[in-house]
């Protein structure tokens, strides 16, 4: 499989110009007025990337890269904005060096070589940040420090059900080399396929459960840090009330406090029984109701995704107002009974279940694994179309839903003319649901960029002024933090700027992002 | 009611002389040489307690009390050697005031004054800490700073199941606060009726649910907390991945990085239907294999508390290498179901169900919250009497428990002479149990701090080398300093330390607790 250097995953996977002008055609029965045409992205090797900077030490050349299109592909995540910026052939930043430590040891010393140096030095996972995560937003030179080739399970815990990964590990092959064991992690972010388990643990990333386990945090046993002043490493330990989690002050950290090297993670059983439904609601209300219902059941439905009207009629073919999608799953017990009371709860709203134990809901999961594809696709001809996410309580939750549509229907309608704004829960919680939303909107090639990041400072205000978090699992990164500055309480960002300076004295670990 | 200055709880509540000395013929069974004398305590006005060094600022004088009994009683917390060392009227470093703040300003303004004066101010909850949390011990004046007129629910969010609540409730005025709306904490340490909201949150307490949220922590959803260099207060939102938690950096922090005023807790409904079962097991090494079972089941019961045959014969009256106490709650739907799993996975085990929708487990209930009561009577008569936790994952456990077992029976051997070690599990996880062990040992009068000092001593050790946790939910406090100083990794010590010098300047916040 070949990466694709300007768009999602790989370039095997793309959508074939087929797929591409079929879905062009399924999105003109909404946005007849737009111009569909297909731009293809510039060959990486026409673009003016500047030359290297960086000498690295010859002890550490054995390591590095300082081809072109590496560098090219690591200088940007794959967000919107990144996309419609390869597209358009725009060349700004591009790290110096791209460095693949082989060993704890080749960290320790990149970490040594650019503090001592002062450069810059972005810890690298799978590059699929949507945030500027991994971007060099600034003048001078910089090391993207890639840490895929320390991709393997070291040792597993079969009775504790938990295992050491190493942090480079990508999704796909951590789970090949836990399922001999009968062992998953089950932790699927949309970008499961080409992100890796320190990029999860760095952003505090969301996965596959709806309920309890939301984030990669819960998953987390204990962390191996190598920062520049020594390595971190927290003891293993299923629960503890030791001072303040040192695990919980790595998780999120977006490689400023360090690089995640390894993890003990929570592992489970291969789910043997499941059972699922699909709930359509005449009115939204009463599905989010429904929804806050289950949420605060104590089921914990491993699924429980509400999609409105918009999400519902385009991604999965249904019309109605709301379509809740709901899973139970185990290892231990058939799960019948929880979806029946689930089931229950959502009749109570006025839910009609149009399938059980149908396959909506896994043909959903494959479409939902597909969209960053479709979003290239529809990004190279010309469209707005990008997510953002959040989360906020259930009492909020009406009128925070009302202020966030309201300000993304009218900076597309301002700023871009014609599109649609959807929503679904990816998680929830009983005290409230985290809903993501998308923006398909018609643009004009050239100015997507500029139109997307208008539109993105409209919503992001409305999270902001109605209460909820710029980001339940997207992370910070450079893009979020006008919204993060304001969010985070000022006393907490002097302990953890102060935290960061001594860790990393020097200030050369991923500056920009989260804090200075 | 009548707070108790040398021992736990209410001088009301405490065993009267009958059941004192019926105890004690008890105990007698199986430490038939131990000397049972009773020893009073010393009448508290006769204690040389110094004088106050401190004068208060006018403005502050009215929250201020200087008397003797009362800056005693806020000396120290409820541990054994505390109670110990009360009841031999050995006055050490006692507060030179006793602060009662009534509004968030008052604290606000006594931390000014005591940054300014550079006097170390010991926030303090209901006084139940275990570990030397609230203890002066330094030879400079200081404050204690008691939030208990801070006792009101402010606000409800029935959608959401949670409330504002300030800081200084206790336990049984919280749960008078929210039963009108049927809404509950449900969060119950041991120390329920004699400790606060803001004590559990300081100190990360152990609640009720022996899964899923067993420490408050889970039970979040945003704080407010006075810094010296400002109030600190997060959004209340349901989960976010907005870089690491603010609040995550508050909980377990023991007032040493600022004072918790106010927190929104995420409640429970009342539940309406339980399921209880007690089931033994002939050997302990099936018991502990039926218990984690069910901790990686999904099944998520409310208790699941697996005595070793000292603890249900001492505290059920039970026969058995191994009793474990099951319970499934919900205020949603029926949970036989749950149960009949667990049971089944029991029976998988070994396990004989020998009550179900008993009252052994109600019973022993509330045996635990008269246990501390019991601690005081048998510490005035002689004897060695604490209790210490940890958590460990399942794989470590039987070597970790062999080792921690024989560590504190050697140790009672050789320091005490005769005594009994016992273990429960107070809550469980799917990587692992927390263990909580109790000692019951002969000692003599006027030796036995030392005594339990030493057993302490060894059982540290014992935990630190076999991988476990020097607190599951005990906190840090000055006790476990030597351990916790071992246990947590250097570099985040250094971070933390940063962010205590970041937010308390003058270093006047809980001096020697956790770092410092």
């Amino acid at each position: 499989m070949t990466r694709s250097w300007w768009g999602w995953g790989d370039t095997e996977d793309a959508l074939a110009p087929d797929e591409s002008a079929a879905l062009a055609a399924r999105v003109a029965a909404f946005l007849p007025d737009h111009d569909f045409t297909d731009h293809a992205p510039p060959a990486p090797a026409s673009l003016p990337v500047p030359r290297p900077r960086l000498e690295p030490p010859g002890a550490l050349a054995r390591l590095c890269s300082t081809d072109p299109v590496d560098r090219l592909s690591h200088a940007r995540g794959k967000a919107f904005r990144d996309v419609v910026r390869n597209l358009s052939g725009q060349v700004e930043a591009v790290p110096d060096l791209v460095v693949r430590p082989e060993s704890e040891q080749d960290v320790v010393d990149v970490l040594d070589w650019c503090s001592a140096a002062g450069t810059p030095v972005i810890p690298y996972g799978g590059g699929s940040s949507v945030v500027g995560g991994v971007e060099p937003r600034f003048a001078g030179p910089s090391v993207s420090l890639d840490l895929g080739r320390l991709g393997q399970v070291l040792e597993i815990d079969r009775t504790s059900r938990a295992a050491r990964v190493q942090a480079g590990v990508y999704g796909p092959a951590l789970e090949d080399q836990l399922r001999p064991h009968g062992l998953t992690l089950r932790h699927y972010p949309q970008s499961f396929t080409h992100s890796t388990l320190g990029g999860w643990l760095a952003t505090r990333a969301g996965g596959h459960f709806a309920t309890l386990a939301t984030h990669i945090d819960d998953l987390t046993e204990a962390i191996r840090v190598v920062t520049p002043i020594g390595v971190s490493e927290s003891r293993r330990l299923p629960g503890s009330g030791a001072g303040p989690s040192p695990d919980r002050m790595f998780l999120g950290s977006e490689g400023t406090l360090g690089v995640i090297t390894e993890a003990w993670i929570r592992l489970q059983e291969r789910p043997v029984w499941q059972a699922k439904a699909s709930v359509t609601f005449p009115k939204y209300a009463d599905a989010v109701n429904a929804t806050r219902a289950i949420a605060q059941s104590g089921l914990y439905p491993s699924n429980c995704r509400l999609l409105d009207a918009a999400e519902a009629f385009l991604n999965a073919g249904v019309s109605a107002d709301g379509l809740l999608l709901l899973a139970f799953e185990s290892a231990d017990h058939p799960v019948d009974a929880w979806l029946d009371r689930a089931v229950e709860l959502t009749a109570d709203h006025g839910g009609t279940v149009t399938a059980r134990r149908g396959e909506s809901g896994s043909a959903w999961r494959s479409a939902f694994l597909r969209m960053p594809y479709q979003r290239d696709a529809l990004a190279r001809r010309s469209m707005v179309v990008e997510t953002f996410e959040t989360a906020c309580t259930w009492d909020a939750f009406p009128g925070f839903h009302a202020a966030v549509t309201a300000a993304a229907t009218a900076a597309i309608a301002e700023i871009c003319g014609a599109g649609v704004v959807t929503c679904r829960f990816t998680h929830v919680y009983p005290d409230g649901p985290a809903p993501y939303y998308g923006i398909y909107a018609t643009g004009r090639w050239g100015s997507t960029l500029a139109q997307w990041d208008e539109v993105k400072a409209a919503v992001s205000e409305a999270i902001w002024a109605n209460g909820g978090t710029i980001t339940h699992h997207h992370a910070v990164g450079r893009d979020h933090r006008p919204w993060y500055d304001r969010q985070r309480p000022d006393p907490f960002a002097a302990a953890l700027s102060a935290a960061k300076d001594a860790l990393d004295p020097a200030g050369v670990l991923n500056p920009g992002v989260l804090i200075r």
